[in-house]
């Protein structure tokens, strides 16, 4: 198996990048085609312990930064996203992970590799921290305006992709909505509603906003907009809430021994809710494999996306997700199998 | 002037809520009008010191629990939400002040007070606790399905309270998106977008929901739904981080001395992230002033929701909404003026 990925993306790239690469190529025996600037990547790559690594090198001699936009997404016909994204479409590689840039991932991979056959709208899903575990959101930013069949593409493929990939057996899904009654939403959500109580798929109803943390449901399902604003939410809230604490507690001597003394424990707990640990986000419904690592990613977390990469394509995610797609025309009715 | 207060609504009613009437009366200087079981409702009004109090009881023999939804709503017809916003209507009352069931209070204000004239639709907003002092969103919840213009109107009537009542000048608005770029965002928030642009209101653009906190902007408009889901996820945010970090530190002696030593500071920024401290939500755009005080209300948070109730009568902001609606039909097109 090869795995395509981008060397130039992520805030510790390239270096991050080649370490978890070449661990991940020795831990899963798997090829690694490192997708960068070739002298930058390779000097990398000598510093490191190779003993059965399989890299391949392959040069691109442009990369797009973490701030840019649209314009630099298409203009560069020779970032490292486009080339690694191309290798996939060409069959020279089984899958492809970036810590990139997220926008741009998305939009060349729409634009490069297509959607699934039957898939109208390729999704971007994340597992987040939970009380019980993990839950995965999705549709995190990927389609700002949605139609219901939308909504439940998202979750028969959230739905495979925590079965075939994470192991859960049935897993719950769970609709994004502003209560639980079965009648609260908006037109979108109750339309999405009775179709997916229509469908084979284990719907456990509503959820709250408050419900995202609690693993009251394994998937939680909405447009790109809503999920989109209920992750940064989520993030400004933590953000907010460590920040106010530190302040509060540098008031006081009493508190500040005590922060120290429970300073490891929080660290743990900053782990914790740290969605960053998890690996990132994948592209569902894609004509490939394209997992998105975050930014921040150390060589640990680059090897996991990478090993993520793997279990996609040796558990069939795509086959999967193509099928039960086609499967799915009788409770659509407006989807072509 | 007289301001109608629900004595039945709240985790805490009725005796809170008579205490912080009878000290609204005696502190602001103002009739008050306990709505509830007149037997009940008495006896603790029994146990006060009301000298100079102004308190008349009106009898209503029925209650709307927190649970409770649209078919009590509609039933229950001596209910003191209902009797407390009649008294609005009939002009007997000049503002309603309740900390009962918001969706029951959000439902009959509709019914019975209806809409300033030019509102298209009311709308619920809510302080929240920031980094820079408080932020108002609208709507948390009353619309779930908008059109551009309803979000403009949000907007002047949010711009309106916080100017009048809040005493914020020029007040910066805030668009929730997904991206900060003017481009960004769906259908509607595009729409809206322009329509702000070309208003005489202080709009700043986008915001994403991390700056929800940060004191970004003082108002951040969006539709119901997603104002909901905000709010939601946040108020989970909170809790499961509470909640794990309890459960971390409580693994490890060192961690729970240092709990103990800081334990007065967390109060406090408990305290200050408990958006609940605030005085709870108004409903904008009714023909009626109209306070939702937070259901876990102490006696001097219901003194405060009162004292709200007085400012927004003594600072006219239903006519000022009134008005200013009006001015807006040269942006809107689609309203009469």
């Amino acid at each position: 198996m090869k795995v395509a990925v981008d060397a130039m993306g992520g805030d510790f790239a390239p270096r991050a990048i080649v370490e978890g690469a070449v661990q991940a190529s020795q831990e899963h025996k798997i090829e690694v085609l490192l997708v960068g600037d070739e002298k930058v990547v390779k000097r990398e790559f000598e510093r490191l312990n190779k003993s059965k690594a399989k890299i391949t090198f392959i040069n691109a001699s442009e990369a797009i930064g973490m701030g840019e936009g649209i314009l630099s997404f298409r203009k560069k016909q020779r970032s490292s996203i486009r080339i690694g994204t191309q290798l996939v479409k060409e069959g020279d590689a089984d899958a492809f992970v970036s810590n990139g840039n997220t926008g741009a991932i998305v939009y060349i991979s729409k634009k490069i590799l297509g959607a699934l056959k039957g898939v109208e709208k390729p999704a971007l899903s994340l597992l987040v921290p939970t009380l019980e575990g993990l839950t995965l959101l999705i549709d995190v930013g990927a389609n700002v305006n949605c139609r219901p069949s939308h909504l439940v593409q998202f979750s028969v493929m959230g739905h495979i992709f925590m079965e075939n990939v994470m192991g859960l057996k049935n897993p719950k899904i769970g609709l994004m909505s502003i209560g639980e009654e079965d009648s609260k939403g908006n037109e979108l959500t109750r339309e999405v509603f009775e179709k997916l109580q229509a469908s084979t798929l284990n719907f456990i109803g509503n959820v709250e906003g408050k419900d995202t943390y609690t693993g009251k449901a394994d998937i939680i399902v909405s447009d790109g907009f809503t999920g989109n604003v209920a992750l940064k939410v989520s993030e400004g809230v933590v953000e907010t809430i460590f920040y106010m604490a530190r302040n509060e507690i540098m008031k006081n001597i009493f508190a500040k021994v005590g922060l120290f003394l429970m300073k490891r424990n929080l660290r743990k707990l900053y782990k914790k809710v740290d969605y960053t640990e998890y690996g990132g986000a994948q592209l569902l419904g894609i004509n490939g494999v394209c997992i998105i690592g975050h930014g921040r990613s150390n060589p640990t977390a680059v090897k996991n996306a990478i090993g993520l990469a793997k279990d996609f394509v040796v558990n069939k995610v795509q086959e999967k997700i193509q099928n039960e797609i086609a499967n799915l025309s009788h409770i659509l009715g407006e989807v072509e199998a």
